[in-house]
């Protein structure tokens, strides 16, 4: 089957639709990022991509931290809400009613309503041209309980909200299992 | 509601799972990375971490290219297979029935069943302790015909593979629609 050459695209999936937050001039603030995942194990850290101009960047270089907040599919309006609509003309958090909080690093603001908040250091930022590249070093997670099961976060139970990009840049809910990883692979190996 | 903490944990929802393809000593190689995402609009950048040791890898600073191969639900045993077993030790490509092709780039080896494959060059390489961060530009974005709506990708084809951590370790496809982007947010918008 011939493909379809589409030049550079964007286009990895599933994308997530985090909220990052950052206090802004002392107060907390809240934008949405797909451009964001799992960069190393140990420790642990992530990245996030985040154009130059936002609101939200001036509030992590003042402070070097950030927050990344998983929001559950009973919020889709409002991590659709900070991405379109900067800091800089609206109190986010008020207008969203997130119930904001503060861990381990005093000033990354996180939102309660959220299943699942990082709290991270700016370890790395690189200039790649529309966007800074923020590598932030993963210092405290918190979890709301009824979301775990057995003590550890149950991705059923957080209900993510997918970012799909493409023919319809919209919002996608997390489907049914399809298998157990490290596990079903296994049947692929040779026998003896 | 009081949140419990877990100390740092590498939780993001949704993550991928991508096949990070590569030519080892001239031969194709495919491995399993959850631990990726878009890095830069423009131009076009993704990030990809992967431990030091892989044999994958080796073959990624031979030529300085990779690809980021995004399976469909049907090749969820494929996608687990290349994530538990090293190309050192077997042919990956060959065990998993893999068409290889190669595009632009030439030595960068795209996975035919994956409906979208995007080539990449290494442009950064950062070492965050136990995986080197790779920031690789998106050079061509291959796509499967049927997969395509109105000439765009389209998420509900692609069906892609969606890796969840946490209590169970297992795979996902895509949920139901929720609701557009950059649009369901409006109606938070403060009125006059």
């Amino acid at each position: 089957m011939k493909k379809t050459t589409l030049g550079p695209q964007t286009l990895i999936y599933p994308m997530p639709a985090c909220l990052i937050g950052a206090d802004v001039d002392g107060k907390a603030n809240f934008m949405t990022a797909a451009w964001c995942g799992i960069a190393n194990s140990n420790p642990p850290m992530l990245t996030v991509g985040i154009q130059h101009h936002r609101y939200t960047y001036r509030g992590i270089k003042q402070n070097m931290v950030f927050s990344v907040n998983v929001p559950t599919e009973s919020l889709v309006d409002q991590t659709d809400y900070c991405g379109i609509v900067s800091g800089s003309s609206d109190d986010k958090a008020a207008t969203c009613k997130f119930t904001v909080f503060y861990g381990h690093l005093q000033n990354a603001p996180l939102i309660e309503q959220c299943p699942v908040n990082l709290e991270c250091k700016v370890v790395h930022i690189l200039n790649l041209g529309s966007h800074a590249l923020l590598v932030g070093a993963i210092e405290e997670t918190h979890v709301s309980p009824d979301c775990l099961t057995d003590g550890a976060p149950d991705a059923r139970k957080i209900k993510p909200v997918i970012y799909g990009s493409g023919a319809e840049k919209c919002y996608f809910g997390l489907g049914e299992m399809l298998a157990p990883a490290f596990s079903t692979g296994k049947q692929l190996k040779k026998k003896g």
